[in-house]
């Protein structure tokens, strides 16, 4: 057999669909670059760049990725949100419609009446959003705009000044759009200033991947997926990229989302950035432009990646994952505490009556409504319902509304709602009335907790402590003839531990096994760090321990801590052998009973792995 | 503690929503009931329900849900559909714009020069698609359309005659629109039998509840979440709802997407259909009309639920589920075939060349990129790598792709991708050329056929068999003392099964334990149809079966069968005890072993379980 991890890292199956995308479109050179200034003009046409980048941060590039080149019109979406973040969703809408104008882009499109512009991504509504960015921490309107551009690309882009420049030199219609906006009030100054920082805006230099970058920014809720800075507040996104789906292609937005399906917007610089909300942002570089003044090899390759990659908003299959993961109830999967007899025949079926519910991925109400219905239907046979949380990804405000108000209502019926493996969200749900012994760390610990609660409920306070065992009640000794038990009550010394003494630690010998004859042990494994690790089990007066390296050899695999003061006794292997010749009756007694006790864990983790295989 | 299970039931907080919201807006009163005909004036403007419908076919429903009115322009959005069936997305693209016009419903708004109209929801549109309804399979358009939006519904629906007559009698402008399309060239005949389809489609009834079923049918790509047909076909639905997303709500649409954010269709009627893609409709039902011809009350309460229910199409955090649900290797998880301890120790420290990557949701392009770049990662450290689909809901051709390219691309460097837990599957797999050899029906035939292979390339043909196994190498017996393997030898009486025969049934008394000494054995549930059920175990020659029951006394709870010609042994209880009396050094030795077994199979099975647990 070939040793497989010498051989040369395999290609990645989306580089080279990227890589035959650009080979295929390298050739087509319709349109033609911007020339309204001689800057522009510079641009080769056959500059072309694709890239792709995910919500996690991995960059897909092919071509001239890396070439700068002005970001313009793009720019608007982005300042969009910087306007919304500093003045309000209804302020900047009081001054500024949302309608697509169906016009051109640099249509002086004023709504007769209010005089607003129709949107802010045409060159009007444009003007009107940079005149609402404040000027603010000693910082200039441009400052602030490049800085929220920069953060959105996660490096520090710079404007290139001849762009800059030049546009100034030549923007006459854009001042003719400026004091018009200034005459219906729309802005509240002189546009002068504002309008200079229009042109800045619109020269800030970036690349494709830039584009791709922001884009990402954009998917991820305003988080960048490089740098992990928030940098746009995620209660604006639904209005940049709905401004960005009617109004962000000119007047091809309508057909774009019909044909490509993605928020997007372009620039008279050659690039366009789109965004498939959730999941990645695409930046196409290519400065030839057609008709309506959109990249259009841009039109071109986002069709294509489109189609190829199924990235349409609407294509069919995008359902999400259904949130309840696994559930199972309480005589399905025990807590790892092996009980007394007594308390394991009390709890013998009671178990249905904990009802455990893994979620997952993101809850919100699509997701989480089927999981209201699941349990309402459960809630009658139910005295808990535990609801884990370890693969929930993000809960929205209405998921989190929906378990308070369902908290709620099945405490009003007796039925207590609790949740595990609640790190991520134990603040918010703790801020929101989750008393904190109803939020546990693992699933084992609220089904422990579960299971004390109906033990009390039915043996009563007096019966539900653990209670010391003689040695002859045992499970490993019980059923032993009196004068058997009466040799072994010589032969094995008596040990004592206080509340968390270390009674087997990892890696030792075993060399014996043990009778816990009062109190409760935990066993777990030692952690990474050497603290604590997970808990495996949970041992009451009754029960051997340490009895499986006793037989098969190994060394200690966890650690085992007395909980509470203990009394137990040891076996060793010396006494073992000697048992063997001289009483083989009790030794094999002893060796039935482990048999039956590794019998009946072994079918309890069968039945729980049916349940987690289900 | 009070049985819980006779209490009555819990009311949802979702249900006790949507009466809260319906009371909060039941006062408001705006706007005005269209009188353009006396049949639509009539509606009383105090009627108004609400409806939600899930993508699995649940309805929430609360008002006058059940109130028949006319679905009016409402219909404009699925007749589109059907039009696109029959003509093909660009002969209706050539005919019909897909661009906002940014005004009033009943605008004559034809594009200058083509003469097509804007779009297909605006009146001049919807006549034209209307008019691109074909005449077939011995239906009318009308007939079809009908059927269609019943279909849509889940219930047969009908025309009101009286608004029909009532239309067709007034629609001069309507007509005027006919005639100019005929003029254009945009419809191929004489508009008269198109106006008449187009009012009657108009005319069709239906309740709220029907348009949250109809809403729902787009929401899950068209096919009717209640009769689970498919209506729609799934490659449209990107179209219809982007056509719905930028010009459904007359010229409110942009700003309707803005603050609302769902595809949506209003009517004159006091409809509004609002689709959440992937995830839900929503009906609601209130005569009275704004300014703009949209239900007023429709749509503040789409508002309120938007905000509410956080179903803005780009709200925060509605990124998809990852797609790996669980991975582990095969030194973490074996198959259950219990194998001779040559071939035990072949495989160890080769486990980990199987990665095994648990899938789950939907697979698609973003949800599948990270499990490429997962797989490649892996993939020069591995031989196998086989995908579970188990947990996965939908693969879309993207996706489907990614995966036989992957598998080629490995193939190449020596890896062999399989898939288990194909069964929904399987068609479109092998269709794809995945060969039937690497499809497998459940994971632990793909974890068996891997492990097989690697003993095959370590151990070669002859070695990788099962072989017979003497009476003293089985690893009950290993070890004793010759004597006692005489005297034992006596003692077992032979056995031999045929392939396909029974050994153990479940149900039956556990008296014996068994020796497999040649060939293997497979242990499994029986199935609740009387037929197998899950494999649980496969023993080969060497190997105890039949210890559990043994040890225990329980019935059997599982079925064994020959997978081959056997020889085995049973020791049955008589001579178990004998022997404690007779020869309590074999016993003792017998005990010992199956201890170490129980032992051994437990920690596979926490190992495992830490696996699902992760």
């Amino acid at each position: 057999m070939t040793d497989l991890s010498s051989t040369i890292p395999l290609c990645s199956p989306i580089e080279d669909y990227l890589k035959n995308l650009h080979a295929r479109h390298q050739s087509c050179l319709d349109g033609s670059v911007a020339d309204y200034i001689p800057e522009l003009a510079k641009a080769r046409a056959d500059w072309f760049g694709i890239c792709i980048a995910t919500r996690d941060g991995h960059v897909y590039e092919v071509g001239d990725a890396r070439q700068p080149f002005t970001i313009q019109s793009i720019s608007k979406a982005l300042t969009y949100g910087l306007a919304l973040e500093d003045r309000g969703e209804d302020f900047i809408l009081s001054r500024i419609s949302v309608e697509p104008s169906g016009e051109a882009f640099n249509a002086i499109s004023l709504k007769p009446g209010s005089g607003s512009p129709f949107n802010p991504m045409i060159n009007a509504g444009a003007i009107a959003t940079c005149g609402q960015v404040l000027i603010k921490d000693g910082q200039s309107r441009i400052q602030r705009i490049l800085a929220y551009l920069s953060g959105c690309a996660g490096r520090q882009l710079d404007i290139d000044e001849a762009v800059y420049r030049s546009e100034s030199a030549t923007g006459h219609r854009n001042r003719a759009i400026g004091w018009m906006l200034r005459n219906f009030g729309i802005i509240d100054e002189e546009p002068t200033d504002i309008l200079e920082t229009y042109f800045q805006q619109c020269a800030i230099r970036v690349t494709c991947r830039d584009l791709a970058v922001i884009g990402a920014t954009l998917a991820n809720d305003g988080r960048n997926p490089l740098t992990h800075e928030q940098v746009i507040k995620p209660e604006f996104m639904d209005n940049i990229l709905s401004v960005m789906s009617t109004c962000g292609m000119y007047d091809y937005s309508g057909e774009w989302l019909y044909r490509i399906g993605l928020p997007a917007k372009s620039g008279v610089g050659g690039g366009v950035l789109a965004v498939l909300p959730g999941q990645l942002g695409i930046g196409i570089f290519s400065p030839p432009l057609d008709a309506q003044g959109n990249s259009a090899r841009g039109i071109q390759v986002c069709s294509d990646l489109s189609r190829d990659l199924a990235l349409h908003l609407f294509a069919s299959g995008s359902a999400p994952t259904k949130a309840i993961r696994i559930t199972y109830d309480g005589s399905q999967v025990a807590s790892c505490r092996h009980r007394a007899k007594s308390m394991q025949d009390a709890l013998r079926g009671k178990g249905h009556r904990i009802r455990m519910v893994e979620l997952q991925g993101e809850l919100i109400f699509s997701t989480f409504e089927p999981v209201v219905r699941f349990i309402l239907k459960q809630a009658p046979y139910c005295q808990f319902i535990v609801l884990s949380l370890h693969h929930v990804v993000n809960i929205d405000d209405v998921a989190l509304g929906l378990i308070l108000d369902l908290r709620n209502r099945l405490q009003g019926s007796g039925v207590e709602v609790m949740i595990c493996n609640a790190d991520k969200f134990f603040e918010v749900l703790a801020s929101k009335g989750f008393e904190e012994q109803t939020l546990f760390v693992d699933d084992d610990g609220a089904l422990e907790y579960c299971e004390n609660k109906i033990l009390f409920s039915i043996l009563g306070a007096k019966d539900a402590i653990i209670k010391p065992v003689a040695l002859g009640d045992t499970f490993l000794l019980h059923g032993l003839a009196a004068d058997d038990l009466e040799w072994l009550d010589h032969q094995l010394p008596a040990r004592e531990a206080v509340a968390g003494q270390h009674l087997i630690r990892s890696d030792e010998p075993s060399d014996c096994l043990y009778l816990l004859l009062a109190g409760s042990i935990e066993v777990y494994l030692p952690a990474a760090s050497g603290g604590r690790g997970k808990r495996l089990d949970v041992f009451e007066a009754g029960r051997t321990f340490g009895e499986m390296g006793f037989i098969d050899g190994s060394a200690r695999s966890a650690d085992v801590v007395a909980l509470e003061p203990c009394t137990y006794r040891a076996l060793d292997r010396d006494l073992y052998d000697r048992m063997g010749r001289e009483r083989p009756a009790v030794r094999m007694h002893i060796q039935e009973q482990l048999s039956r006790q590794l019998a009946a864990s072994l079918r309890k983790a069968n039945i729980e792995m049916a349940a987690f295989r289900a």
